[in-house]
């Protein structure tokens, strides 16, 4: 019994150590910013093998404070890697843009994915970054193989993105995004953050929007995941909200939970499936 | 507010009643099985208006005693519209076909998804049903987007499918599958039926499969679910560690539940989710 | 190596096939009512056996147009059984009354389980029901071990129960519950029924409780549940928001959902450990 | 609008913010050891202020090159502070020993949790080490409220524990636990190591226990949780089909997941209800 037994783990282990997914970062030297920007990048298993493929592409925002490897630190490769192994997502190129500040110990700039003056990281994101890395890596590029998701003032960046530039995403994912509520300054958020979710409040700014624009809105997937603890969770029901009565569908999801990262990397997964299924043909 | 309220209330309604699939039944003259077959065909909502459009497929299989009607009467209308429009599948139409006996109410004949004397299923299905479907209805029927799956008796036929006529499916997705022990003949059970599952007990079968078929059958995305009180569990458990073994990828998952509907109901979205991730671009 | 399996086959039958649990019916011969009422009991695996424990106790309201029947028709007995044989809820009586009109066939008096001129149901119940229940099945019967829950108007009962009455119970589960609207007479909707929803509707009637009321409110549990696609959502959301923001602390779910059986048999589980964590020792 | 939102978002950041549990470390001279051994303990929400209550236990083991901080580094307080509050579970006092080496930095004697020459773990765990935190803090400390749950090398200590020690836990939840298998030395697993799990390799010394071990042994609650891509996974199926076919009631479940922190820290909800419902009243 037990020489069969050793036999298997030894089988359970190439097979759970076959993932040959790796994380690697490139750097742009941004015209637009006035500095380099480092990205992180998970190629999923298969990318080296399968030369001739092109992957849809997820670009997975970070938080305030965060940096492009902050989704790292959280464990998603892991996550990742088990839940496209599982054949409940599609295989996927994973880009995690940097929104921090020039000095990585100087988080001054932090403004979110906006615009700023003087920090005009919105234009950088689609004239820089996506160019740069969808020329770098073997990724589709269209619409009908690229999505957003992010998390708090990432969440806030993945409306920014697709509300904004929907003709660029066919699905967006909100996790415990800011979306209402102006906070003010502190040691975490410089007054040009503040100032920045003041001007795109976004359950004040979305029911202003005009019907051509809605049009538009309507064409991407939208999924919108926050905690029952989270601080911020008022702004998820009341955006839902205004989406269900303006007639474009949004998926809701409320777990047990609060504004952390235990509660991102159980979204992930949901995260990955639901980008996949928007992954056209 | 509760004006407010009121408008929203009649808003919702209104999207969750969008969904517009329906059921329809396909009579199928059989040559083969010498009498009518009566399927039954999910069309997802959107395939009316979208005549453009070819779907994927899944065949969904019945159980022991069930017949083309049974996953109808376990809702999987309701539950595949929802996950569906949640975008956690793509929209695919679904075939539940009839392997009951001639006589709805003679179940002598009831003796699976095989060939079998006087009573050719296996072969009134690759070459009468599965053509006759695929050209009435919009599929694109290739190996690419074709799935299999199914409960008990059907997780049974899913694996005599996909096992032994692989260039038909991309994935296959075993549902509390009876796959080893053989039965003695019972009320239900007929001496037809025990001999089948004596001739195509999997745990015994498998493990003689040459390295050719192997390899073939290693291109099906494989899923065994099943529930930790299920009187067949140890034929999933069994049949898994011999697929590894064997270093054929497969997918586990044993929740909370027994043989009934209850578990069969809740392990249909994941099914859904998985075969959509294999339908290919 | 089958012969091992067909033994580990009948072994796992019949651990599974343990749970003796079973539901009885109590007629209730009302003099407030002035009528027989019909209520269904589910009594654990154990029950008989151990004739010396007394148990806790969960009401379990049915929705508009069910009856005590229709729980069970849902199939709570097995997810039950399952449920409690997994160790995830403790032992417990399941208490499912009837609150549908007197004759069967004419739901004229259905209208919630609020007294209303002719139909005193909620005195019924307080003062009738449970000492009965109570009495005649080994019933703790004290505040910490009794729990209501319920669907849709149900639902809106256990709010009405656990909010008039909160010296009764320790816990309430409240599942797609109507909680604010007030929908116009219809077929299914009497003129009576109508006018109950417009007395209660809890969105307004809550925001107006004393602070006295809401410290006696703030003892019970709460727990609100409703799918996204449910067109009663609003309500569930408002009433969460408005409960926190008196300090009453709640928790709150949004899963993929309608307003249909689907949803509500995957929340039974739910209920049964959120009620057996609050049933104290 | 605006203003009624800000409002919401101070009262869910207070309510968020309202959990008050901590974690305390304890130092142990143990004279069975010949060192001091520290143990972090979490105490819930509301110890500091019902001091007239006592709580269950739950001592929880780490896995091989861990110590007493790593359940705290996977963020157990988080993921426990929000289930607690949510009512899924009871609150509960966790205990984390450790069970490295005396020499954090030299590994030479993680052993284990069982007795090795000149190393006797488990005579300090059930002679020191639970008799100081029982009376250290307000813990019940009988049988009916204390319970063991581990992962990897520490669902083999619970293993261990529970079976070796019935009279001590009412549950025992195993996660990714070592049950079979040998492995060879190698840097991480000293010789000693290696001869500890040859002397109880479960899936080997289970078969052998007496009719009166078992008997005492199905006195336990049983719970077996282990990835589909563990390395690990058949010593846990392995065991549990040994264990039903002595009629020993055990769970199973078997979720996506490979040998790692994410799936221990969805597995640590699950077993802090089931755990719950073993807290006899």
């Amino acid at each position: 019994m037990r020489k069969s037994i050793l036999i298997f783990s030894v089988i359970f282990l190439s097979v759970s150590m076959a993932a040959k997914s790796r994380i690697v970062t490139v750097d742009i030297d941004s015209r637009i910013l006035g500095c380099v920007k480092t990205t992180s990048v998970y190629l999923p298993d298969g990318y080296d093998e399968n030369t001739g493929d092109k992957y849809p592409v997820l670009y997975l925002l970070h938080g305030l404070g965060g940096t492009h490897e902050t989704w790292k630190e959280y464990g998603m490769q892991t996550v990742c890697d088990l839940h496209l192994a599982a054949g409940l997502a599609k295989p996927m190129i994973i880009v995690m843009p940097d929104a921090s500040g020039v000095n990585p110990n100087h988080r001054g700039r932090n403004s979110g994915y906006a615009n700023r003056p003087g920090w005009n990281y919105e234009d950088f994101f689609f004239q820089e970054l996506v160019p740069a890395v969808e020329q770098e890596f073997r990724i589709q590029g269209d619409r009908e193989h690229r999505a957003v998701a992010g998390l708090s003032m990432g969440g806030h960046g993945s409306a920014l993105f697709a509300m904004y530039h929907p003709e660029y995403f066919s699905s967006a994912y909100l996790m415990s995004a800011r979306l209402s509520g102006v906070p003010g300054v502190s040691d975490d958020r410089t007054e040009d953050y503040v100032e920045m979710l003041r001007e795109y409040e976004f359950t004040r700014v979305f029911p202003q929007m005009s019907d051509k624009e809605l049009a538009e809105i309507a064409k991407v997937r939208w999924f919108l995941d926050c905690g029952d603890d989270d601080y911020l969770l008022d702004g998820t029901l009341t955006l839902f909200s205004q989406m269900r009565s303006k007639g474009i569908p949004a998926e809701l999801r409320v777990r047990n939970g609060a504004h952390n990262r235990h509660y991102w990397i159980e979204s992930l997964p949901v995260a990955l499936t639901f980008v996949s299924a928007g992954f056209t043909e």
